[in-house]
């Protein structure tokens, strides 16, 4: 099994790699090599019984998609994109990145032709959906995304399930939860509070929150997100039949009780590490972001949410934090 | 008003043109120049007040795209595709007119800047559903094409309503009804008995009926289809809001209702002209085809359908027989 991990330099990249070096398999079969491709250098590669090459470049560029594809791997993790923000500001970059980059992938596998079609699997976007919504987001309801972010991933998921009812690939398109408690420094992003107001009190740090507690909002940990990406390598994709895209499940929750399992899973003090500073920007982006999905279809095909937002905090300190708090 | 209309060598097309020469007017502004676009030939033009001109070319190339927008027109219609049998024999063709022909247009747009921001009304279709459907299928369910053509038409979809939001252009994406009854010749496109059971036998001529009798479809008529397109082109599109894609309003009925009409309108004896003659192909493929439309939206916003399948038929022989049957 030779696996090609694209975007394999960002967080969610870089931990799937770790968990296909600790397994060492895949769907029953060994693992013979892997790919690692990003347009930044990705962290030094973990330890593995298979080789893992390291490849810098931008599949954005035909040529570059090409040369990625020659060596046919068996499964291709596409996780590069140019986040929404970005993809906003700037218009043809998240056009060429994030549109052009997954075409330039699939039409690169139906030049090789002669029966050759790998999984692919495509990290999508509950930026698909745009507001108003719904209660609860079903895997039925119409993709109206409100950002050009949204609108690219829209539109991969098109060519996913097009392409894979042509049998060029057998792919799928996971449309990811908010990834929290996302690890590293706080950044700009507008969903960067949710991880920030755990995070940064976990090591007595202080943390902003731009937004009222009574904001909802869908979440997966990292450790859980992998898991997706990895029972989407492994099981019977036809099982989707011609309808590749899926709301992946989490856990839907308020602000207020992310503060609440916090306190619970860190103690009362660390709650006051958080400082409100509302921010009308950021809270006029995250009014048009969907806030729970009914993900019954992704459920039934086995693929596994956190139990509740006290667990996510556990995984985070379990696996960022050596299990020990501070 | 300085109007393109690209696909103007096609049925709708040319009956747009005339309309529009006709009318000698649109949205209350004089039109000044028409410029009719298509890679074959259309019929000779109409007598009108304004000049028409006529370009042939392929706007799947860049230059051609950037060469019909130099001119900025205030208002134009994208009709130009390669229908869904083709496209999915040919899928280099399909994906390169009916996906990079429209981007190419829209960036060629996009390219001019400056505040031009030109109307943009684009026949998208009823194939980017795709089966099992729900009873009536509203605004809010989800594209599923079963097609690579309707793959295509969805894509587009999303690229008009990001592009719209960006204020690149004022635009709308019309999913069209099948047309009935389509004048011409019987031709082999898998929906083409709808029209030729209605057709031939007016004229005195066989037609083959490929499918069962309790067949439903969506129907408008080339009248009401170009009233549509000349509707869009006139209202406040703002009222749309970002969701740029919408189903048009239409006649729901089975083959039989469709026979029923034409015992009506053209007398019992025109029936025993219907020869049928099961095909398991046609069967199939119009199996996955949406039956029945919720346009509650199109119709409050203006759009109007026929009234019943008979007014189709009697549209027919108003347009087409000069009024009256032989």
């Amino acid at each position: 099994m030779n696996i090609l991990v694209i975007g394999a330099g960002g967080m969610l990249g870089d931990k799937l790699v770790k968990q296909l070096a600790q397994a060492g398999q895949i769907a029953g079969q060994q693992i013979t090599k892997l790919t690692r491709h990003d347009v930044i250098l990705p962290p030094a590669p973990p330890s593995s019984d298979f080789a893992i090459a390291t490849l810098m470049g931008d599949v954005s560029n035909v040529g570059e998609a090409v040369s990625v594809i020659a060596e046919k791997p068996d499964l291709i993790f596409h996780l590069a994109a140019i986040v929404s923000g970005e993809a906003e500001a700037d218009f043809d970059k998240g056009y060429r990145i994030n549109l052009d980059g997954t075409r330039n992938l699939l039409e690169a596998i139906r030049a090789i032709g002669g029966g050759y079609c790998p999984r692919f699997i495509f990290t999508s976007s509950i930026a698909v959906f745009g507001a108003p919504f719904p209660d609860s987001i079903s895997d039925e309801y119409f993709t109206t995304p409100l950002t050009s972010y949204g609108t690219q991933k829209a539109i991969c998921e098109l060519l996913i399930s097009d392409y894979s009812r042509r049998g060029i690939i057998d792919g799928a398109a996971l449309r990811m939860p908010t990834v929290c408690v996302r690890p590293g420094k706080p950044n700009k992003a507008a969903s960067g509070f949710f991880s920030n107001i755990i995070r940064e009190p976990l090591v007595g740090l202080e943390a902003v929150l731009p937004v009222g507690d009574n904001v909802r909002h869908w979440h997966a940990s990292p450790r859980k997100a992998v898991g997706m990406l990895m029972h989407a390598a492994e099981m019977d994709l036809t099982q989707m039949g011609a309808r590749r895209a899926i709301s992946m499940p989490g856990v839907s929750c308020t602000v207020a009780e992310q503060i609440e399992a916090l306190a619970k899973v860190g103690g009362a003090d660390r709650v006051k590490l958080i400082r409100r500073e509302p921010n009308e920007t950021i809270i006029k982006i995250v009014s048009g972001w969907p806030e729970k999905f009914d993900a019954r279809r992704a459920s039934a095909l086995g693929f596994v949410a956190d139990r509740s937002f006290e667990d996510i905090i556990r995984v985070h300190i379990d696996d960022e934090l050596q299990g020990k708090l501070a």
